[in-house]
């Protein structure tokens, strides 16, 4: 049996760049599927915002991403995906995918032995949230869940500070109480944070595995979509790239970001 | 001769927490005059969006101040006053002040000897908009200006992490070209830039002297008002805060930026 393909693009958006380790995974992981990008930089960032705020962008960076005909959404942003996606899915007709349900299912399936120490950080709108702490104990109800929120590792990351000595120090100072008291498995709830692995590998030593959503995503993504992804053997059209505002800026900290993800173009449109 | 008193409010905007070290400064010029303060904070910072995004919000923002009846406006962001001034001059009939011209003319004011050597530190927008070292040339032509953005000290200032060693050691590092061959003035560039006077100066040391544009700001205001702010001995009303987002935020952050301003109730206000 043979299923017919959907050749519409996927939709992915971010309040920034964050989302981008987000999408290379699913470039990986979908080699034939066409994908829009769209980074709301003119109101980054989300996680600082209040949650009816958060929900009002989430929604409307979707109306445009739904006008471009997509056959399904991902919200490559912890902050929206926590606060942004029962009104999303209430609002779509076509599939829609957060970051925090595949990252809660990764952290348990690394879990072993009887502890279940894990650790979530992430923006101050996503861990006010608790919807990683929600999700966890709906998995694994014993789960100890400790959360902590690093406002600063976005704009670190952001302004590609993030091999000067003051970050590692500024690592080192936020996670301090992971440090004293360890997790299991620490839960990347941002974006951006996987940028900054290998100096929180370093602060938080071997006995901490991380989990970062970006790989969980892509298999997540392949069972909601399910028949329309058996793919022909046609060519990837052209990724496309939008922002709300600062287009130059986007394409400079993402290729600071991902030097490996060419960016051709990047459109800036008005939602 | 007596004039007669304008009871209506001043006007004073940021993008943030920021304008409220200007607002100190000018409830303590003025003590009988009433305030309405606005923090656009459901769209800080201004400081990475595009010179077109900075001036429609500052227009936006100037339009709510204008409905609230305010008979002047103070630009109390660097960003909103590097990049939207004559636009908002042209939108509004009353008086309308930023902090770029008032800071030059401070700096101006403490050179001293043939060097004339002066730095500035500001957000890349403020710093791209080269407003700065203009306004510096038109007052002294033969003056040497150096420009350098220093994004990351609005986030610390922000998440109140002014006092960590991680910070102190970003401070030193941002700053490293004014160490390598030092200003004699140094303008803050930003308005939470002031809360980081003390450490900026552990790291700089006594040859620099910094200049804030607050208290140049209280005596330009002065100056524009003229007439109408020969005062009454009356009580002034209590000033009004009003933000764009998460107004409780806002409080938290005002109360460690700014412990001595009481400030009362905050209103959520959109655009």
């Amino acid at each position: 049996m043979s299923y017919p393909y959907d050749h519409r693009p996927i939709g992915i958006f971010d309040s920034g760049v964050g989302g981008l380790t987000v999408l290379q995974e699913l470039l990986s992981g979908f080699p034939r599927e066409t994908f829009i990008y769209l980074g709301d930089t003119a109101r980054v960032p989300y996680g600082t915002k209040s949650p009816a705020t958060v929900q009002r962008y989430t929604i409307q960076v979707a109306e445009f991403l739904l006008r471009q005909n997509v056959k399904g959404l991902v919200a490559a942003c912890n902050t929206a995906s926590a606060l942004g996606l029962p009104a999303l899915r209430a609002h779509c007709s076509i599939p829609v995918l957060g970051v925090i349900e595949p990252g809660c299912q990764a952290a348990v399936g690394l879990l072993r032995g009887e502890k279940n120490r894990v650790g979530v950080i992430g923006t101050h709108a996503t861990i006010a949230s608790d919807a990683y702490a929600r999700s966890l104990a709906l998995l694994v109800p014993e789960c100890q869940v400790r959360s902590l929120s690093c406002p600063l590792f976005v704009p670190v990351v952001e302004e590609g500070w993030t091999s000067y000595p003051s970050s590692q120090l500024l690592i080192r100072e936020s996670l301090q109480p992971f440090i004293d008291d360890p997790v299991d498995v620490l839960i990347l709830g941002c974006t951006h944070y996987p940028i900054l692995k290998p100096k929180i590998a370093q602060v938080l030593g071997s006995g901490t595995t991380m989990v970062d959503s970006a790989q969980e995503v892509a298999l997540a993504l392949n069972r909601m979509m399910g028949a329309g992804f058996i793919l022909p053997a046609s060519q990837r059209e052209s990724i496309r790239f939008f922002v709300t505002d600062a287009a130059a800026r986007f394409r400079e900290v993402a290729a600071r970001f991902l030097p490996q993800l060419e960016i051709k173009t990047v459109d800036v449109v008005d939602l």
